[in-house]
């Protein structure tokens, strides 16, 4: 038995704290396969590792393992989580890294790691992906049972998500994650701005900056113009074409949207 | 059946849109191995891209699916492109990231992907490297055929290259890559300035600095010092002993570098 | 037969170098699995590569090979070696690189690679990783036996690791690493400093700033304040809680520390 694992951290590759988690997990699952999802999450940001998790976890097949050590926390009191979401498992520790797995999945079981005989020893008090989180993903890799690494947690923490409501023609949301290129994603879903297809929304304004109709493509726009349109996440983004919104329009996440609705969209 | 896959893009890691395209893949051609060239090109920056390609799309063993999703033009009417390339696969937006590839193999075939029977769907507008590239790259790395992504290609865009020329005893070339290390890349080749193992180079000058012969490696020059010396893509490089040699010398892609030749070398 | 390989380099990814690696190995030892341990080596520091090898080497299963290509000697003089050390192999230039896993290994056998008819041709003066470090791992992992490369060295090169010592009641030592977090790893161990689990050490002073005692975990202090503790490397680390300590606290690589001890510590 072979399941796929992957790392999403913010311990940047050069000290070897990547590579030692890999280390251990070769030597207790050797046949895994071992993707990296990223290991530049910013530093702490709890938050932005919850976001790029929801961006992948599902695509992946049934049986992945997908591993979340973004850990202020460690060597406190917090959990160390491992669960079954809709098929695919999931280890991180227990400070709202999963909250778009949680709030996505039909179907959830998770439970507390405990078992310390399924540690790497002595465990450290600064390197829990080491010595606890990478053994319990090989573990789960080679197929064990995710009971046997603790008892169940009936409440997880989750971040606390904005959520975006209308107020007769006008649907409220906020930049709720701010990508590599500069993109601002807000959590306003595609089908608050399309019905069938069509677009329903009208004007978008981010903060107090006016953006504009909501676009379907950004070559509908010329270089360094901001739009909107409906990203890869089904959700309404701000960009400027071949340029950095966030920096151009001095957005950051929470900074909060309007959108004026022409006609009735269904929910 | 199990092809290898390789990923370039400018994404950088940490929004998750990496690992979104390695999840397609995962699915779909679960035995495919897949490696990061890298997710660090710079934004948009579709000339190093296809540099980068160009180091070690024939390196890899026959077979090899080369994928590269530099794509400020996503969504627009620029097309997605897949081809066989002396043996190896190359899956790439229609906008010159294959130009090092198609200028460097003997045996080229390009199609448009055109078969949206074989994309992910909702195909979003934004994310053609998800929805589209990963999964046409899943396709051939299973042993699909390329023609089933769709027609045939005659005209797939080329990047510009600039060629260097000689006049009298003079090279006229030009700087056409900056690597991380600072090195000046040329487009001068080895045997311009080499002949028989032996150089006929004498002096190099870069826009207007003198920088010497042509040496034969950097620790025939003291720390901080220039050189000249061919590289490991059989061109004539720029460096700074221990340095960033762009930093140090004012230069960049573009910039002018004259060789004075000793004797006559063969072409 | 099908070994893993790792490669930790300070090429970046971007210019095409490391998948250019990765194309050699691929193209001579196919069945082996590559690790990406790390390509953000900041440029040249040997030292740094060093530290990085030893986090993870012997975390990995016996018969890995570990490559490192941090070899701003290229072209000169250095040698290239390969080793065995405790059932892994390695495969890095002769100038440091393998200190610490020359420290801590109790049997090591290491020779320099000088056999041409298994390098890479033509072999460049500026890219060994490609030509010559590339197909020696390669050639490891396909269980070629490692005289093949070349004849036994009694000295490869070890940096300088500065020794920390006791003089009366403190313990004098030095910041040996700096990690991405800001974290200051000493060379302190943790039996100076805790003897069968309980802390002996007094107050920790780095450079001429009073720290504090040594604590077990980040969360004994509130955010933003500074801390001793025994980290994952089983070293005396200085800490700020939810920040950068060499930044916060001016220190870098070299920056001394006293412990004073309350009680006699075993060695």
């Amino acid at each position: 038995m072979s399941r796929r694992i992957t790392l999403l951290t913010d311990f940047g590759s050069a000290d070897g704290y990547v590579a030692a988690m890999r280390g251990v997990i070769a030597s207790l699952a050797p046949e895994a396969v071992v993707d990296d999802a990223s290991h530049e999450i910013a530093r702490g940001d709890v938050e932005a590792a919850a976001w790029a998790l929801g961006r992948y976890w599902r695509l992946y097949p049934e049986d992945t393992v997908h591993v979340v050590v973004v850990d202020p926390g460690v060597g406190g009191t917090r959990r160390a989580l491992a669960g079954e979401c809709d098929g695919r498992f999931v280890v991180a520790p227990d400070n709202g890294a999963l909250t778009h797995v949680l709030a996505e999945a039909a179907a959830t079981r998770i439970v507390a790691i405990e078992n310390e005989a399924l540690a790497r020893h002595p465990i450290s008090r600064t390197f829990h992906g080491r010595d606890i989180f990478a053994p319990a993903a090989a573990n789960l890799a080679r197929g064990g049972p995710l009971e046997a690494l603790g008892p169940v947690v009936a409440d997880p923490v989750r971040l606390p998500l904005p959520r975006p409501h209308r107020d007769g023609e006008t649907l409220h949301g906020a930049v709720i994650h701010v990508d590599a290129f500069g993109n601002l994603i807000t959590n306003i879903p595609r089908d608050w701005v399309e019905v069938r297809g069509e677009i329903v929304a009208g004007h978008v304004i981010l903060g107090s900056a006016s953006i504009g109709p909501v676009r379907g493509t950004y070559s509908e726009v010329e270089p360094g113009q901001a739009l909107a349109l409906v990203g890869s996440a089904d959700l309404l983004e701000i960009a400027v074409r071949d340029a950095d919104a966030a920096r151009a329009l001095g957005a950051a996440r929470g900074t909060e949207v309007q959108v004026r609705i022409r006609s009735s969209p269904t929910a």
